[in-house]
């Protein structure tokens, strides 16, 4: 599959490179291309990898990954052609996480709304699922990492889209049981507002490698 | 020990019975403590049990539990003295649901406040605890109905209220290393966000019989 990745940070690294480990052709778009990240990235990682502007990255994609940070996915998601991804599916996993006051971050949301629905608004012909915005981006992409069973929520309004992104979980190492449809992608409020929580979970055990479970 | 709970709903008199169980020496606090619910509950439990008025549940209390609706606490908490819980561990379960436009009920709360750090404020003498708020009766006093490990979150100041309020999750049969210290009170402002999620799990799953774990 040819993935673009808009993002290249920590996120959009660490998922371009468990993508191509697997083989795809991942294109890593980010706004300052020529900087150090991004060239050591593309450098370093072995398969068909390609790193340029957002535009670039996006440019024939079956799948679009949204791994910039929330506070400014809106602005990136803007500054594309608002038809370039009608069709695509884009998988949205970030969080508006506010940093600017230091550590631990505070999350701006709202109740109402959410980044994934902003995001579907602002490309009304993409085909946008929210996941793995709940854990940290080693646990995205090696569920493994954690003992026994931990959950991935999945967020969205096409039945086909959900199917593209369940099976890049799967390629991921996710287990089908601890893959959780959580309904319309409204539901992506719920998950986004995890947040806080989860902030506080990662300040009580001094890591942000752990996951939450549902338990039945 | 004795311990008064306020409100008689399904949360209240499922703790006030698992209590009784256990020994303790309950009396139940209603609104209106002469209506079928109380005078039912008051009958069919073994042990000491009493059902009363707010004032009559907390006089001479060791621990008081807030198992009223969240949207109604405060104005339960304003009717008692400020002095009358000086020195009592107040174990906060409630969160602020507003069922008022049916089923699922939505979320009224803010970033920068809780519920229980307002009922903190508002009887500055009692020794506030936030726990077992992100789950459903039934399992707060039986956590052994779900399979495997799930966690009981535990927010508060005082280490020996929290020390208190540990002993009773562990006389209703929590693990310790299910048992969360989440940190101080204010932390009740992220277990009290996980509702938007509680409640779309429930939806997706139509049942409120589960529980979150933290995972690592």
């Amino acid at each position: 599959m040819q993935i673009g990745i808009l993002g290249s940070g920590i996120v959009g690294r660490t998922l371009g490179s468990a993508l191509v480990r697997q083989g795809h052709d991942v294109a890593l778009g980010s706004r300052t291309p020529d900087r150090p990240n991004g060239r050591h990235w593309g450098a370093g990682a072995r398969g068909a990898v390609h790193v340029g502007s957002y535009a670039d990255a996006i440019r024939g994609a079956d799948l679009v990954i949204n791994a910039t940070p929330g506070l400014v996915s809106l602005s990136v998601v803007g500054e594309l052609d608002p038809g370039a991804l009608d069709g695509v599916v884009l998988l949205d996993v970030a969080n508006t996480l506010d940093f600017s006051a230091g550590m631990p971050p505070t999350v701006s949301g709202s109740a109402d709304d959410s980044l994934a629905e902003r995001i579907q608004r602002a490309l009304p012909g993409a085909r946008v699922v929210k996941a793995l915005n709940t854990m940290t981006a080693a646990v995205m992409v090696e569920p493994g990492l954690l003992e026994g069973h931990h959950t991935v929520f999945v967020s969205g309004n096409a039945a086909d889209a959900k199917a593209l992104v369940t099976g890049l979980l799967a390629g991921f190492g996710w287990p089908a049981e601890d893959i959780f449809d959580l309904g319309a992608l409204e539901t992506a409020r719920a998950t986004e507002a995890l947040m806080p929580l989860w902030l506080r979970i990662w300040g009580a055990i001094g890591t942000p490698v752990f996951n939450v479970a549902v338990v039945r």
